[in-house]
């Protein structure tokens, strides 16, 4: 953890959560508008997330005020939330040094704090974790024969965003909970979108809440209604406009919840401390599964925030006043390229979809949605159903694409194998942020998918190292019978560095004709092999330098041409073990010399730049250990 | 596909499902016996899903009277169910060769027949691939300018088991078509029973519905309730028995599906065609998203598969008259190895929890289900919350151990790296159903977990090459810090090889000593290996044999042992990308010779010997390759 800065106004210089439970309502509100200010001010230098946690700021010093951590725990979904939690639980020094390299993590953390009972960072894990920790309290408690008084036991508690709810996970926590006779309390934070706008059943069901509750304060009589019920074959109104709906939700509000044998309480104002306090405070005192609706705003308390959320979901640097965001290069990035290309395809086949979960502004499928409404399917965040779903649409006679992040990805293992890859569907999977991801850390590193990839039948991977590169692969996944994956980093693309006119997409290509030494670079570490070959003609070496292009399959005329070199060595933006080096050194045999790699560990938060450096992923510490290893070689053949 | 037996009798001689279209009730019915008297001669003979299968005989043949396959598209979820369906669709000749190598699948596969719109063979995917097909149908309906009558229209059918509700895919399924704006059927196929039995919410949903569907028969009168509603704070009573249960499932027949979007219709008896009929050519005039929720009985029309359909879910040979099935092999297999010592393990560990997804027999957790009922959890079809949930409780201090094929592991991939590797905590994986899986198929496979587990950090990999080995692996396992999984087949454990009495885990051993050649065996390809170095001891060559034990991390000392040997060879039951031998490769270097593992494609159905065999992994095959490498190597080096 890097140097605390100092932070010290008004009663914001309480230490610990001790002082909570002494605040009044008033006291407290007075506390959140001090955070609120701590925030803007604080991410407008660090960046970060800023309206989900500017929306959480009551919640979290009631949760606190009423509950106490580390003795109960809370579970925070995703976990970029949890800002407000980290200010309140000795973390507020640290906010410098937030999302850097040495500094305060993004996400829950229990190597962080004691009072992070579990790490998080995907969506929709808290309920099932939540679940574990509940269920082990039980155990304890009755191994250790204790029969506490409610009040004194151990309170789990899943803080959940409505945008959570719409992944299978969350669905599979609930039902085993519901099914559970535990004591556990599910708070679901409704700020009424996720990442960008919730899209799903659930969503709906979740408006209908909001709604009911303002027409059921009324207490209007509905018994009228009963007389109508539905029959087979008689047509269904829905929603809550509807009579019958608004019945549904005065005999059993929250009914989908209470169907997964939650017992339903809200929906609650999440901005109004005193409600907060009151219902927490009879919420611990419900025995089994509660869910606790509570009815946030993003963004709350800075206008810029409310008026526009999603441009404050992921923040860099802006200005607190106007509300200016600092500009970023405006070179196009490979998001922009493949969103762009993507386009200009569709407008070309008409069977051509885009698919994404709940990302339509990272992936860049943004346009497509802009474009092409009736091909463009927001999926919710449910990459499993993503996949499947494409596989679907594919078996249809559809050419689906699929722009996922890396490390999302990981959740759909099982449907790439499963339905995809078995029935050899042409599926594309565009992988963004693939490779080190900046600032988010363990959880959101994009450096797995070439290792889990690999081993899959029928699997194609491709990874350009500019941006023609991907529009040409694109080009041939599109064209391509069977499943492509095309992954590329959160990066600018650089500059062609081909004449080419027409890639040959599966084949390598040789950028540098050389000498002895042979460099084999895997899409984006073009540039970062460019410049070891740059150190190493200083040197008087002249080594050669390879782009692969595909990852798999290996071009077999790579395989070839390596044979001439004594010392061949790869790099590439993801883990070693299961990567394309040692599966291309496997091939090549004797004249493999090394591998540039993620090792066998979890990287940790800071931008490509240092990740790479911390990682010898660097041009200096690549060129340091090619060196070494040319030293060593000589020695053993003089 | 082997050659068709002779099955002749009665109404039975129908080809195709033309014929079915100018059949009434009655004489679907007569079919429908001939069919259930067909399945059971059958797999008593083969082998294969009875209980299921017998279940779904009206479904199935009224599903192919109203709707007219290949155009229109039936998903089978899961698809061990779809028997009926490969009878009436020409394939009723192929179940002489039912889960044979060559013959017929035991699940829906396109590339067997176009009346198969998808494959299947894990649970919960069908909704997502149904909704995927309809999508593609609505775009190409579109493109075409097409404006058919509903009748015309390609009508796109999900057939799903009430176990697959409990799956997270199927509820983002659900979600997603509820909200968008299409037309799919979704058949609830409810045998009250997913594997063995159901558990969670929606199971209990599912109850409610069908006893409230008795209840409300009688038309009561349930307006005086309306009174009662439920206030926060006051208790609120559960289930059908009450009032206010009675009258919700009055208002809204399956709310939990109504509020997902879907126009539910049920409950219909699965057993009865005509109502079948009735309601299938009411519901395909419905827009948008319908369930339709069928009762039928597992194992129906058999009263020995009635009586215990669990017992008739996968069988093997049996007798039809008594019922008895073929005794097999009384020796334990790793499975009882696994399930007796764990239970030893547990009476002496509070903390030793154990978890399963809906499979307490196949893993034989069933034992430790009996002994410790409040330590064992059974989440239901649901490896993704499953390993979320274990993480939970080993953050809690718990010791869990979730017991899952390996296959079925895939759907957690994820959850081991996110939940569990990051935070590096103490879960085991006990997969079994490790390596070549028997008789299912491509989607049933094991091969995959060395590859897909070795490239995340913190995990430990081991694999037992006998009973002693397993049991002395789950005692490490329990003791060690951090992720482990342990994997082995479905097959008997061989005797015990070491007289070490204190096996060190992570530590290879040498089982036979020996020159310039050295096999390396993993886990259970022990026996193969003996036999392969018996066979070269007969050719005058002396090979060493190791056993490697731990995949990863792998032992040093076999690594430095292994430089005395000219030729190096291993055995894995997994695929070679990714695998065991490929990563010791990379760390011996220049004297690697070849893995044996499983290629690049996806291995079909067969037993595990014949899959062997036709993957070049048997003793005979591993021989040839040795013979002919050092042939090859003498050439090299005179």
């Amino acid at each position: 953890m890097v140097i605390p800065e100092n932070v010290n106004k008004g009663l914001f210089t309480l230490r610990g959560t001790k002082a909570l439970k002494r605040m009044n309502a008033a006291a407290l509100q007075i506390l959140a508008d001090e955070i609120r200010e701590f925030l803007v001010e604080s991410i407008s230098e660090s960046g970060g997330h800023l309206a989900s946690n500017l929306g959480i700021v009551e919640l979290t010093l009631a949760l606190h005020t009423v509950f106490t951590t580390p003795k109960d725990k809370i579970v925070w979904d995703v976990g970029h939330q949890a800002y407000v939690h980290k200010i309140l639980t000795g973390r507020r020094g640290h906010f410098g040094s937030l999302r850097k390299m040495g500094g305060l993590s993004g996400f829950p953390k229990p190597c962080e704090s004691e009072h992070d009972a579990f790490g998080t960072g995907h969506s929709s894990t808290a309920i099932s974790a939540a679940l574990g920790l509940a269920a082990a309290r039980d155990l304890r408690d009755a191994t250790e024969k204790k029969d506490l008084k409610r009040e004194k036991r151990e309170t789990v508690i899943a803080v959940v965003g409505d945008g959570s709810m719409t992944g299978g996970l969350a669905y599979e926590g609930l039902n085993n909970a519901g099914h559970a006779n535990t004591d556990l309390l599910v708070v679901l934070n409704d700020n009424q979108m996720s990442i960008s706008k919730n899209v799903g059943a659930v969503s709906r069901h979740l408006n209908s809440l909001r709604t009911a509750n303002a027409y059921l304060g009324a207490k209007e009589d509905v018994h009228f209604i009963l007389d109508k019920l539905p029959v087979i074959g008689a047509p269904i109104t829905r929603g809550i406009e509807s009579a019958k709906g608004l019945l549904k939700y005065a005999i059993l509000p929250g009914v989908f919840f209470e169907e997964m044998g939650f017992r339903y309480i809200g929906p609650v104002d999440g901005h109004d401390i005193s409600a907060l306090l009151a219902v927490l405070r009879q919420v611990r005192k419900i025995k089994g599964p509660v869910l606790l609706h509570v009815l946030t705003t993003k963004g709350k308390g800075y206008t810029n925030a409310e008026k526009s959320p999603w441009s404050y979901h992921g923040v860099g640097k802006f200005c607190t006043k106007t509300g200016e965001h600092a500009v970023s290069s405006s070179a196009p990035t490979y998001t922009d390229i493949f969103s762009k290309h993507l386009c200009r395809k569709a407008a070309r086949d008409s069977r051509i979809v885009a698919i994404t979960a709940a990302m339509p502004d990272g992936t860049g499928l943004y346009k497509f949605k802009e474009r092409f409404k009736q091909r463009f399917f927001d999926v919710g965040i449910a990459e499993s159903h993503a996949v499947t779903f494409a596989a679907g649409l594919a078996a249809g006679g559809m050419k689906p694409v699929f722009a996922v992040y890396s490390s999302f990805l990981q959740r759909a293992y099982d449907q790439i194998i499963h339905d995809v890859a078995i029935q050899n569907l042409p599926v594309i999977f565009a992988i963004d942020h693939a490779g080190a991801v900046a600032g988010d850390g363990e959880t959101h590193q994009g450096i797995y998918d070439i290792a889990f990839l690999s081993h899959i039948p029928n699997m194609t991977i491709l990874a350009p190292s500019d941006g023609e590169e991907l529009r040409q692969m694109l080009d041939f996944a599109l064209a391509h019978d069977g499943p492509v994956a095309i992954r590329y980093p959160k990066e600018v693309a650089p500059e062609e560095s081909s004449d080419e006119t027409k890639i040959e997409i599966l084949r390598s290509n040789i950028l540098q004709e050389g000498k002895k030494i042979a460099i084999v670079s895997v899409g984006v570490m073009r540039e970062t092999a460019r410049e070891v070959v740059r150190m190493l003609s200083h040197d008087k070496f002249s080594p050669a330098l390879f782009n692969a292009r595909s990852v798999k399959p290996i071009c077999t005329d790579l395989i070839k041409n390596l044979t001439a070199y004594k010392y061949v060595f790869t790099i590439e933006d993801g883990v070693r073990l299961g990567g394309f080096g040692e599966r291309l050194a496997r091939q090549i045999g004797d004249n493999f010399c090394h591998a540039f790699a993620f090792g066998d560990i979890f990287p940790e938060t800071g931008t490509r730049n240092e990740l790479f450096a911390r990682y010898n992923l660097n041009a200096e510490s690549i060129y340091k250990k090619i060196i070494e290893e040319i030293s060593n070689g000589k020695q053993k053949n003089p």
